[in-house]
């Protein structure tokens, strides 16, 4: 509704507006929270190459259509350690126990749709990974841009080695890695846990994944 | 002792070293954890405008004596909301109760100075940046360059609301901003909290602060 809401306003402005949406998370196709998938960190990727492209002054359409195809190539899933506080709740949006994991956690603050006993990074990835690849499928020969999202609460030290075993359980698959993100894109506050994406990639995504980019970031 | 032995090996490979304290932080003259005042965050001022220098080719002297000039401008302070989790004791290094605060804590997972009971972020800045002006100390005309640096387990959003207190009192006092940096610069693994980080700026510092520069972070 916002969105349709926000795209009525531009329009109503002059602007030109398209909508793409991104619905790349594996772990949910539906549910009381969403209507129909959800959107993780893999929205990054689409608005890098569609934005890459838009400086070129292509047209609307074929930027939908970038968008589609990006989105159509992407898929995520996420897991949580804590649950996160938003600010107009004061308190933690579901709560989990110390030896507790929610896995298929989305990015707003909603639980996910599992929960399970602690278990080592390794394992969790390979859980995450599995259902991540199976889904589009992704397969021997493809090359791909990887995100380890931090979700806010999680140290980078240990996105790395999340990391390490996504590249493992990849060169497995004989799935190369073109371009590897490890940090926060999307958090969700100050929850402890992580996303991983995969975008598998054909030549025109990854010329455009590579192109320079302006970010308002002051890490910079 | 690290550090000594560290300028011990890179010398006998005839690597030029100099050692440049960095003790920037106003919470502690000393402790059972210090020889003497600790660095924070301001360390990265230090190696931002030295760094740049030494782009320039000039002598290992005056670098030295431009990074001691740069730590004698700068002064910072910390606080936190919950203690970290170093990966080898696997459990917090310090309690912390849900309504409790820690002033002058340090990067590596060491108590700080005072414990107190939790208060707004403004009357928590107001108490840092009293300390960190003092003590310099930083007076009205100043210029200087603002660091709050996010622990590792705050959200960016909460450090911009620091940041508005931080530059509401400096306003106040006529300091002017040069330039700021809201992010994780030093983090202390998972701990939820920051530090504040003031620079007292000249015409050299300024210029080379500005100095563009590559870092290996894959935000980029």
């Amino acid at each position: 509704m916002s969105f349709d809401m926000a795209k009525e306003m531009a329009q109503a402005e002059g602007i030109e507006v398209e909508t793409v949406l991104i619905n790349e998370d594996v772990a949910v196709e539906d549910s009381t929270y969403t209507a129909g998938r959800r959107g993780l960190a893999g929205a990054i990727l689409v608005y890098k190459i569609v934005g890459a492209r838009a400086e070129e002054m292509t047209s609307i359409e074929e930027l939908k259509a970038l968008g589609e195809k990006v989105n159509a190539n992407v898929r995520s899933m996420g897991m949580a350690l804590t649950s996160c506080t938003t600010p107009a709740k004061g308190s933690p949006t579901f709560q989990l126990g110390d030896d507790e994991i929610e896995m298929g956690v989305g990015i707003h603050g909603e639980p996910g749709t599992k929960r399970m006993k602690i278990k080592g990074a390794d394992e969790i990835v390979e859980d995450l990974m599995q259902r991540i690849t199976m889904d589009l499928p992704y397969k021997a020969g493809d090359e791909v841009a990887v995100i380890v999202n931090g979700l806010g609460g999680t140290p980078i030290m240990e996105l790395y080695i999340v990391f390490r075993k996504v590249a493992s359980y990849l060169r497995k698959k004989n799935i190369k890695i073109f371009k590897a993100y490890i940090g926060e894109y999307v958090t969700s506050l100050d929850m402890a846990g992580c996303s991983i994406s995969l975008l598998k990639l054909d030549q025109e995504m990854k010329r455009l994944l590579l192109a320079p980019a302006d970010i308002p970031s002051t890490i910079l």
